[in-house]
C-alpha cells in the first residue's frame, strides 16, 4: 500500500521529491484517493478546513495546518499522529496590513477616500509615521515582521512580549504601563488567550497621549470595546480585529470617531499562498528525507518513514 | 553693522552658533528687523513664500528654500546673491505617502473606508505589496528613500532615471517600455520638465498588466490624465498629484473606477519640520564657520564670510 500525501496545490506535485506519491485536494468535495492510504494529510487552506477527514485516515502519521491556530485540530487528533501548524505564513501579509493600518491613520487616508467621494479637494498637514515611536505589544513573529517594515521609515521601535527577553531588548509585559505613555502608535500583535483578553482596557487607553493610535491586528477581544467607544476619539484606533466579530451593522465602534476599521483582512492577501506552497514544499522534502517537520506543535508516534 | 541671519523657527534661533545674530521670521506680517542688515535669509515655508523681501535686502548674500523647486526664487535673485534649497527635506514626507498610497490600493483601504461607513463587514482577499516588481520612475532623492521602505516588504525594486547609472542597477529612460509590462506597481517620482511632461500616456499605459498600479507622487502632468481615463480602470491608479491641479468638483477622474486620490498632501506631513529645522541649524554651522552651504543650486559672489 503507498504512503500517500495529500497536498492542496497542483505546484506542490509537481515539486515533489522523487518516491513520494502526492494527490491533490483543494478541500472542495471529496478527494479522489483512497484515505486508507493517506499518511500525510495537509489541510486546504480556507474557511471550514476538512478536519473531518481525519477521521477517515486509519493509516495517518502527520498533518499539516496552513494556519497558526491548531488547537480545532489537536481536538480531534488521533494518538501518535504528529501536528505542524502555519506559524509564519501569515506573517507578510498581516505585518504589511499593520504597516497600511498605520499609514493610513496617520496620513489620514479614510478621510481623503471620503473627500474622494465628495469630489473635495482639501489639502492639509497630517502627521507623519517618521519619528514615531511605535510600541508592539506581542513581539513575536507577526511583531518581527512589522519592526523590519517599520525601520526604515525613520521611527522608533519598542518591543514587548509576555517574558522579557533583555538581550534582545524585549520588553516583558510587566513593563506595559510604564511604556503606554511614550508610545504614539501601539500595535497589538499578541494571541488571544485568558491572559490577553481585554489586555488594552480603560486604565491602559487613558495611559495613553493624546491622539495616540492603537492599532489591533491581532484579535479582537485584546482591546476592550467599551473601553475604546468610553475615549470618545481621545485616542485613534486603527482596526483589523473587533469584538465582537463580524462587527454587527448597528454597533456604534462603525461611528465611532478616529476609528478606522478593516475587516480582518489582515492574514488574507495574495503575499500567504506562495509562502505557504513553498512551505509545504519543504516539508515534503523533509518528509522524504527522514528529517523532523518544522512547525511541529504535538510530537507523533516514535519511527516516522 | 550686523551680519543677520533672518530664520524661520525659534529653535534656529536658539542652536545658532556663537556670533550669527539670528532673528526669528516666520513668514506671517513684516520682519521686525532692518532689512538693510540681512546677510542670510531663510524663507519661511508656507504657500506664498515671501520673496519679495528680497528686494529690500541690499546686503543679502545668501538665500536658502525649504521647497525643492526654486525657479521662482531664481527670478527675483540679484546678481551675486547665493541660492540653496530644500532637496531631501521632504524625502521622508514624499516617499512615506507614497508607501501609503500603494499600499492602501494594494489591500483595498479606501473600499474598506466605504465599508465602514455603510457599517459593512464584508471581507475578502486582496493584493499585496509582498512579491511585487515595483518600477520607480525618477530614482532620485524621493525614489531612493522610496526604495529603502519598500525592500523590506518583500518586493523587488527597479531603478529609472534620466540617465542609466549600470554601476547603481539604475536603468535610463530608454527602457522605460521595455520595463513597463513587467511591473506590478510603478511610481512616478520624477520632476516636471518639458520632458517628463506626459511621460506616461495611452502608449506606456498600453503597454502596462491589467490591473497593474501606477502611483503619482511627482507632479500632475508626468501622466495623462485622459489616457488614464480611457483605461476605464484596467490599469489602476493612485495619486497624490493630478492634472488639473486642484481638480474641480466636476472632473470625471474623481468618479473613475480604480482611481484613488489623494490632494497633493505627500510632502506636507509632521515629518517635514525636524528635518528642515536640523537642515536650517546645520546651513548656519556651516555658514558662521566658512564653509560651504550644502544644497546650492546657484552659487553667489566668492569670498563669502
Ligand atoms: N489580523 C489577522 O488577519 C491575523 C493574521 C494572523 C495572525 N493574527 C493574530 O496574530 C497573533 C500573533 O501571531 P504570531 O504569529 O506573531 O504569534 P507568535 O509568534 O506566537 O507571537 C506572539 C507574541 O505575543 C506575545 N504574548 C503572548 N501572550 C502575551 C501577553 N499576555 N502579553 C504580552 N505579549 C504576549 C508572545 O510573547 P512571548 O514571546 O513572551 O511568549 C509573542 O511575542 C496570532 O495569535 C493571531 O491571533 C491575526
Ligand atoms: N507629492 C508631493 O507632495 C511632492 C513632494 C516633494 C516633491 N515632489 C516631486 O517629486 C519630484 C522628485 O523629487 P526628488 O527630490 O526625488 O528629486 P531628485 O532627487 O532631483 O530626483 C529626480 C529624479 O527624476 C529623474 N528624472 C528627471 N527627468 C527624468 C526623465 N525625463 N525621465 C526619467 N527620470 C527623470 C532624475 O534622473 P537623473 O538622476 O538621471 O537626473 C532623478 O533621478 C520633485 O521634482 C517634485 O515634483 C512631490
Amino acid at each position: 500500500m503507498a504512503d500517500r500525501v495529500l497536498v492542496p496545490w497542483v505546484e506542490n506535485r509537481e515539486n515533489a521529491p522523487e518516491g513520494v506519491v502526492c494527490d491533490v485536494y483543494d478541500g472542495t468535495g471529496e478527494p479522489g484517493v483512497d484515505l486508507a492510504e493517506v499518511a500525510f494529510y495537509v489541510v486546504p487552506y480556507g474557511r471550514g478546513p476538512r478536519l473531518d477527514l481525519i477521521a477517515r485516515m486509519p493509516n495517518l502519521r502527520a498533518v499539516q495546518l496552513l494556519t497558526a491556530g491548531y488547537e480545532t485540530a489537536l481536538a480531534v487528533l488521533p494518538d501518535g499522529v504528529e501536528l505542524a501548524n502555519g506559524r509564519g505564513l501569515h506573517d507578510a501579509s498581516t505585518a504589511e496590513h499593520a504597516l497600511a493600518l498605520i499609514l493610513a491613520a496617520q496620513r489620514e487616508l479614510p478621510r481623503w477616500s471620503l473627500d474622494q467621494t465628495a469630489h473635495r479637494w482639501e489639502p492639509h498637514y497630517t502627521r507623519s509615521l517618521a519619528d514615531c515611536r511605535v510600541l508592539i505589544v506581542g513581539y513575536g513573529s507577526i511583531g518581527a515582521a512589522l519592526e523590519r517594515r517599520l525601520v526604515p521609515n525613520e521611527c522608533e521601535v519598542v518591543r514587548l512580549a509576555r517574558r522579557a527577553r533583555p538581550d534582545e531588548g524585549v520588553h516583558g509585559i510587566e513593563d506595559l504601563h510604564a511604556l503606554l505613555p511614550e508610545a504614539d502608535v501601539v500595535v497589538l500583535t499578541a494571541p488571544h488567550t485568558p491572559q490577553t483578553e481585554g489586555l488594552i482596557g480603560a486604565a491602559e487607553l487613558a495611559l495613553m497621549a493624546d491622539d495616540a493610535l492603537v492599532v489591533n491586528v491581532g484579535r479582537g477581544p485584546l482591546l476592550d470595546t467599551a473601553a475604546l467607544l468610553a475615549e470618545k476619539g481621545r485616542v485613534r484606533a486603527a482596526l483589523d480585529v473587533t469584538d465582537p466579530e463580524p462587527l454587527p451593522a448597528d454597533h456604534p465602534l462603525w461611528e465611532a470617531p478616529n476609528v478606522y476599521i478593516t475587516p480582518h483582512v489582515g492574514g488574507g492577501a495574495a503575499a500567504f499562498y506562495p509562502r505557504a506552497r513553498r512551505f509545504v514544499d519543504e516539508q515534503l522534502r523533509r518528509w522524504a528525507a527522514g528529517e523532523p517537520l518544522a512547525n511541529v506543535v504535538r510530537p507523533g508516534a516514535a519511527g516516522r518513514g
